[in-house]
């Protein structure tokens, strides 16, 4: 039977060169035969390599793939030497190994020959990990590929997608996974119980073969639910002698456990205020139950009041992880990781980075990313997130640090998962750039996003040069198309309520969640600065001073920090309602433009993936259109201005 | 054990007056010692006057209540004639006698004592209907009382309560009943299949003892989804010959059967649109399939295009039904009642008088309400609809009739219900004045609203004088009051999407249901006169003019019909958007005003009405206060206009 999904970017095929005779891999010495990376090898050389005869060490084969293990290297780095007679690659551990193996067979295939190379690598941030908000029954919160591939009706599945699964994320350099939504509902409060350690510990070990340590998301109350015991209360021994037990307990039943992740204190899931800690109490309390075992727990930062009153207009979301937790820096134990979002709000198209990357100095932190496009069209639309998780990462936050990037300030980044049963793994084809590119981002964040992008298009679709053009034309150009269909300036929240899909301006304005764009007849957006809700505090000079000022603040982040008339000039010489028309028809003439190129693509590539694309692009495009006319027809309804250019307005 | 739920105002209690010795009934020719009424004022008298001994037909008796079946009356008439000796009731059948022994009852009730009485009366509308949205899984479609008590688990549930219900009804003079959602959805397809026959069977014979015709909402395309027909084109011989068969199939199996009611061609249902047919076709194909049996077909004219694109401003949904049916007046068989819904729109707080109302001259016509307070506060919110209701009936259409008022021009009048299994079946209390008024009206509609509210006050809570007195204000007043928090002067549809509760200004603005505001910074409204959409000539002279002009609209309707800048000057000498702030203050004080008058009442009812009363004024007020400051803040925002008198506005 053939699988039913796509293979993606390990979808070997034979290279287009001559080669016959010998091929030997010999494993050097610490180099089990049977460890994921000579496996993969094997797997990769017979299909490229397809008139090689495979042997194990034997010298006087033509071409020889020598494997080590080097001590001198990081558990995680290794050395690729290659040319046209073999290629030598030694890990720091099988993990590095492993990394350097798909490195080389990555090369092989975007250079289609035996090239050669000389290469030293090892990952830049040490915790490379996805999170999968994949409930017990098989749905997935926030999920547009389908139904979850770890679980079903309560159960955990362990298929031989699970295989590939592992076998796809290790190519990249994820090292982690959390397998179940923060948000722990249902059955999943169970996990912590003996009923599930032996199908955790299958999945743990099978994952442990690629490389990638399992994390399971737990209720904080868990002594609670599952222990029956009367309160939660991190200072409570009772509850830190429980959480001790349940880690002697699940860590040694079930391999490959990397620890715990906590969604506490948020959207009404239990923490440590109800007890009246802090969460450096409720944190460091998990910590110490996992420390022996070597275990982490990565504490997620998305603290705030989701029932607020719209008319309070000096309570801002914004502030509200910054101030959870800023003051907690230094009291966190070193195995807690904070897992901190990429801005201050909620995945939107645009967020200033959040300012608790620059403050928190003696504190690991993780940055947290969004694979599943929530906010940024669901997978129907194109939208290539990783030139804005590059800037990101490479964002200066002038602490004083003499490196001062986000990245230089994180030991770890973690992303949604945007993965389901789909047949292609992320409902759209092209969303599989985002969840490769992420991975390779995390190893190697020198790597241009223009560089990642061709790398993935020419493993996923080969090399033809039109494809590849067109294609990374269309993903490259794809986040700023949609930013300027949707929400202008970083204003943020015109979605639709609940599902989040499709523009309602409004739809967040009169509600509980801090979301909101203050628009009236004469201006829009939220001061931030000192003289309003003292958001742009929160960041180091000169920061702090070019946000709170409209003459300072970047365009593309005005509406965020800055409260201005739509006759405000922007710094292209627009007026800023000028601006909004503007841009929401250009992004709309792109997605129009992505659509035409994508369609010229038929018979250049397969027919399923021209199928679903097409599918996809012409909702993108109705979608943009509804975009384009209710974003535009808000604003003109409020400010009674005309188009300069008299295009027909609603 | 206690009946789980209230007996509503059937809980007849001892009468304050002396009274001892025989009482006797007696039944003359025709009327069956086991029938309905019998059985009823047995129940009765047995509590109200619990010293008499109660014997049948005993000349010697102090007291005697003789009961008989009079050819002379209409079948559902009835004379009563009392005095302190006793009483006499006929009917035209033993349906009039049922309500007229209910009319004695409640004049011993409502008086107190054994009051001389003489009046004939017959009831005004032939056909007095309930339409229950109850789906076969045990929802109820727009229910706020809590789950059916029609239907559990794709069963029909017949119990003691189906005995209450049809008693509640009888009482009040309801007629008929359909027994579930006009969406024929799930197992409800099914039935119309034999096995459903026998619990459908025991359920007509059971309301029909209580003189109700059960009802089926029926799947227009039932051919092909249950007798596997190919289509369902109404025109088609062998689609005729399968209703045909099913009629005969379903009417000789089921008792009491009164007909089918069909939601065709509207919000997703099967209907012969889709054959090129028109409603006439298909409700006279039905129509002539039951005939033999006596059935009727009554079809709804809730016609409209759910996927309007909300920039075509030309298209209005208030035009669709008219211009789907007017056209068809006279093609209609005498078995097919058309039900109009009360306004052109969906129940909104405040429509106008539906047109078809006037010009259908030549067809059988039943008015539909909606006692679900699906946009008046869900049961959350106190909304008496009789006055309304009772406004609407007495409206003049002005269509060259000597009798021109909507109820002329009616044979039925339907209501979706609002009853569910909750304790009080409605919810709150307090919304079972409109299932008991809406009963009263279509049967007496010469009673004031004032007179039916008082009565059912009287009923529920005795006599005390402050109880009467406060209930009957909050009542009277509660339409308006949640007219004057919510949608001003007629503008519709500022709810929430989907759940329709609570305020969201343009929640359904950019969307598919043709239900808009069109505000912007200027003005606020639709032009529905000649010059806009056309709406306002589908009444008769003077009507139309009076609607196609701002001076001449009645401010209630204005920004129904006119499109008028926020500057506009009211009748009452305010400007508009002045009126808008100052109606929404003093709604809410209103409901403020509700919440204290009702918390005086503690002690004075009984104490879970006062509780669950309690708690609903309570979050009609914070509700209350979210609409107030919400619409305000909407037209404050676009019109930039302050209030008059200074107050706080968002």
């Amino acid at each position: 039977m053939e699988a039913a999904y796509s293979k993606l970017w390990l979808d070997y095929k034979p290279l287009d060169i001559p080669f016959s005779g010998s091929l030997a891999i010999r494993c050097l010495k610490g180099v089990r035969r049977d460890c994921a990376a000579v496996s993969e090898l094997i797997t990769a050389l017979s299909t490229l390599l397809p008139g090689a005869e495979l042997t194990f060490g034997a010298d006087s084969a033509a071409f020889i793939v020598e494997l080590d293990i080097a001590d001198y290297l990081s558990p995680e780095g290794y050395t690729l030497s290659a040319d046209e007679r073999g290629a030598s690659v030694s890990g720091g551990s099988e993990a590095g190994l492993l990394y350097g193996v798909f490195d080389y067979i990555r090369a092989l295939v975007t250079e289609q020959g035996l090239t050669r190379i000389s290469r030293k690598v090892s990952p830049a941030l040490p915790l490379r990990m996805l999170d999968h908000w994949d409930n017990a029954d098989g749905s997935i919160e926030r999920g547009y590929s389908g139904r979850s591939f770890f679980f079903r009706d309560n159960e955990i599945i362990i298929s031989d997608r699970t295989v590939q699964y592992a076998r796809l994320l290790a190519s990249v350099g994820i090292n982690a996974v959390a397998i179940n939504n923060v948000n722990v509902r249902g059955e999943a409060v169970r996990f912590l119980t003996s009923a599930y350690y032996q199908k955790l510990d299958m999945l743990g070990e099978l994952l442990g073969r690629w490389g990638i340590s399992l994390y399971l998301s737990v209720d904080f109350s868990a002594p609670m639910s599952v222990g029956g015991l009367p309160a939660a209360d991190p200072l409570d021994p009772a509850v830190q002698s429980w959480w001790r037990e349940k880690a002697r307990e699940i860590f040694s039943s079930v391999r490959g456990l990397g620890g715990f992740l906590v969604k506490a204190d948020s959207e009404g899931q239990p923490g440590p205020y109800a007890y009246g800690r802090d969460h450096a109490d409720g944190a460091n309390m998990l910590a110490r139950a996992l420390k022996p075992w070597g275990g982490k727990v990565i504490w997620r930062c998305f603290v705030y009041n989701c029932s607020q009153d719209w008319r309070d207009t000096r309570t801002d979301r914004a502030c509200a992880g910054y101030n959870t937790f800023a003051p907690l820096d230094g009291h966190f134990d070193d195995n807690v990781i904070l897992q901190v979002k990429n801005g201050p709000m909620d995945f939107q198209v645009r967020e200033p980075v959040h300012p608790l990357f620059g403050v928190m100095k003696n504190t690991a932190l993780a940055a947290e990313f969004q694979l599943a496009q929530e906010y940024t069209g669901q997978q129907l639309h194109v939208c290539c997130l990783i030139p804005m998780f590059r800037e990101i990462m490479e964002f200066r936050m002038h602490n004083g640090r003499d490196k001062d990037r986000v990245l230089d300030m994180i030991s770890g980044a973690a992303a949604v998962s945007n993965t389901g049963d789909s047949f292609c793994w992320t409902g759209s084809e092209l969303a599989g750039a985002n969840l490769y590119g992420f991975g390779r981002l995390c190893f190697q964040p020198e790597l241009s996003a223009e560089d990642i992008i061709d790398e993935w298009v020419t493993l996923m679709f080969g090399g033809n040069e039109e494809v590849s053009e067109k294609l990374l034309y269309i993903l490259l150009g794809s986040h700023e198309a949609y930013e300027k269909y949707t929400v202008p300036l970083g204003l943020g929240w015109m979605c639709k309520p609940n599902h989040h899909y499709g523009p309602d301006p409004w739809g967040y304005e009169f509600d509980r969640w801090g979301t909101y764009n203050r628009a009236d007849r004469d201006a829009v957006g939220i001061d931030r600065s000192g003289r309003g809700t003292g958001y742009s505090e929160l960041y180091y000079p000169p920061l702090c001073d070019i946000y709170s000022s409209p003459e300072t603040c970047p365009d593309e982040l005005l509406l965020f920090f800055c409260r201005v008339p739509y006759t405000h000039v922007l710094k292209s010489g627009k007026t800023l309602i000028q601006h909004i028309y503007d841009s929401h028809f250009e992004g709309c003439e792109q997605a129009e433009e992505f659509y035409r190129l994508f369609r010229s693509l038929e018979g250049s590539i397969d027919a399923e993936t021209f199928r679903n694309g097409c599918e996809r692009f012409k909702e993108q495009l109705r979608c943009a259109k509804e975009w384009r006319d209710i974003v535009n027809a808000f604003f003109h309804r409020l400010s009674g201005i005309e188009d300069e250019h008299g295009r027909r307005l609603y």
